[in-house]
């Protein structure tokens, strides 16, 4: 393995740092593009995304000095031609506007994204895919991303409501299944149900009245599990109008959190569909 | 309903709110043997326990000026002599020593807590317990309890390595159920399921390697289900000496969230012992 080139920042204006400068501030700005990844493990999922075919590539590599060493066989991962930039803590911490524990970094591209018509339009004839409508939460987006690659859903379907999934929190607690999950963010959720629903796609909405226990629905072909937030549910016009679910649960308690819910109504679905290695 | 009597605070170094002041610092020093409750949801829960022989009481509530009217049936549910004390937005801002969202706090006291002996001793002949070994972070005790509730488990253990699950963010992400349910947080976990085995608990490791498909296990009576580190899982020795179960997920992924985990295992048991409504 040949020595990977790195190169010193000693100033925390370098322009060739820009995109990392005052992280949480642009958290909620935006980027333009670009999402924020931090630590191994989603560093390893970047790594390889890019050039997988999936619209992902990695930009550039931002990393505190001391851990150069111990993530070597992560930067052999990363093709020539990404740079790898390195700082001392206080350069790192006056880049990033705060103490960063885990000093490693990078910025990724996602290209285009796909519509939801044509990620659909590509979906195999068994299929199972996790619908999300206003989950504005970063940790629950993370979770159902998570949770889809866990058991193996086809895709991950956003209404315009939620939140961004390449958000650097929500990519973190995806522990980077967001760069390798096949999805799409946009739209209104009856337009995105109702593109399912003319796909052939078994429609289930996840509530706490659901009219059928999770366990007990009987596998189609194509399935859809749309989970809703926490505190209101879906919206009424989408329970009307479609299958409902429930979890079996103690009555008279909040219901359980959304990245939960989707975890057990996955399981459920993809191990009743035959999915899962037993 | 009685007028509720509001003290008014005007100086952030009152001794009288003393318990409530650089709460994040407190957070991680420790309350000596008090918690801070946050939010209507945690505040509902915390009146529900007050007097309930739980050992959960409620010794003061500060609140935000602004919420006090928006809040007044939950005040109604702490007795008279719980003091309420209300102050503006920078005052509140100032003892707290950041902006609180939420504005609704109370200072909580939790005695003596019980033993995992008189815990265990106290279950009945038919039951499920949730035991946590070396979970470190709030948010996941924060989970395994709103699990444990959701589902209707008699109790939670932990060992001594795991965090304490009155910190305020792990009671949080509870919604509450830390104060309603049984739980006990002492010795090794060696010695913690020893004592459920004497009692004659089935045990059950979770493990990503684990013998039996969660859903395959034939319940008996007192059924415990025991999770580990998301990170390095449970040791060596509990795995080799119980029972070991496994989720059937995808391979070649990173598991699963322990308090995702946490979910379907206590759902599917849950279920297997007929104790869930359909």
């Amino acid at each position: 393995m040949s020595e990977r080139k790195l190169i010193a920042i000693e100033d925390p204006a370098d322009p060739r740092i820009a995109e990392f400068s005052q992280i949480r501030e642009r958290d909620l700005t935006g980027r333009a593009g670009g999402f924020i990844a931090e630590g191994t493990v989603v560093l390893r999922m970047l790594a390889a995304a890019h050039g997988a075919g999936l619209g992902i590539r990695a930009e550039k590599l931002l990393l505190l000095r001391n851990r150069v060493e111990g993530v070597a066989d992560l930067l052999a991962a990363f093709p020539e031609d990404v740079p790898v930039y390195v700082a001392e803590t206080p350069v790192l911490d006056a880049i990033a506007g705060f103490h960063l524990h885990r000093g490693v970094l990078a910025l990724g591209r996602r290209d285009g994204g796909g519509s939801v018509d044509a990620l659909v339009g590509a979906l195999p004839q068994e299929a199972l895919v996790l619908v999300g409508c206003g989950i504005s939460n970063h940790d629950n987006i993370g979770a159902l991303f998570r949770n889809a690659a866990g058991f193996g859903a086809d895709a991950v379907l956003l209404d315009e409501t939620c939140c961004d999934p390449l958000y650097r929190k929500a990519l973190r607690v995806s522990v980077g299944s967001v760069l390798t999950m096949p999805y799409a963010r946009e739209g209104s959720s009856e337009a995105l149900l109702g593109r399912l629903a003319a796909a052939g796609f078994a429609i289930w909405a996840l509530s706490p009245g659901g009219e059928v226990e999770i366990g007990e629905i009987a596998p189609e072909g194509r399935m859809a599990l749309v989970m809703g937030t926490e505190g209101e549910g879906l919206p009424q016009a989408i329970l009307t109008r479609f299958h409902t679910a429930r979890i079996a649960q103690m009555p008279g308690l909040d219901s359980l959190n959304v990245g939960t819910a989707s975890g057990i109504a996955l399981y459920a679905m993809a191990k009743a569909m035959g999915r899962l290695p037993g």
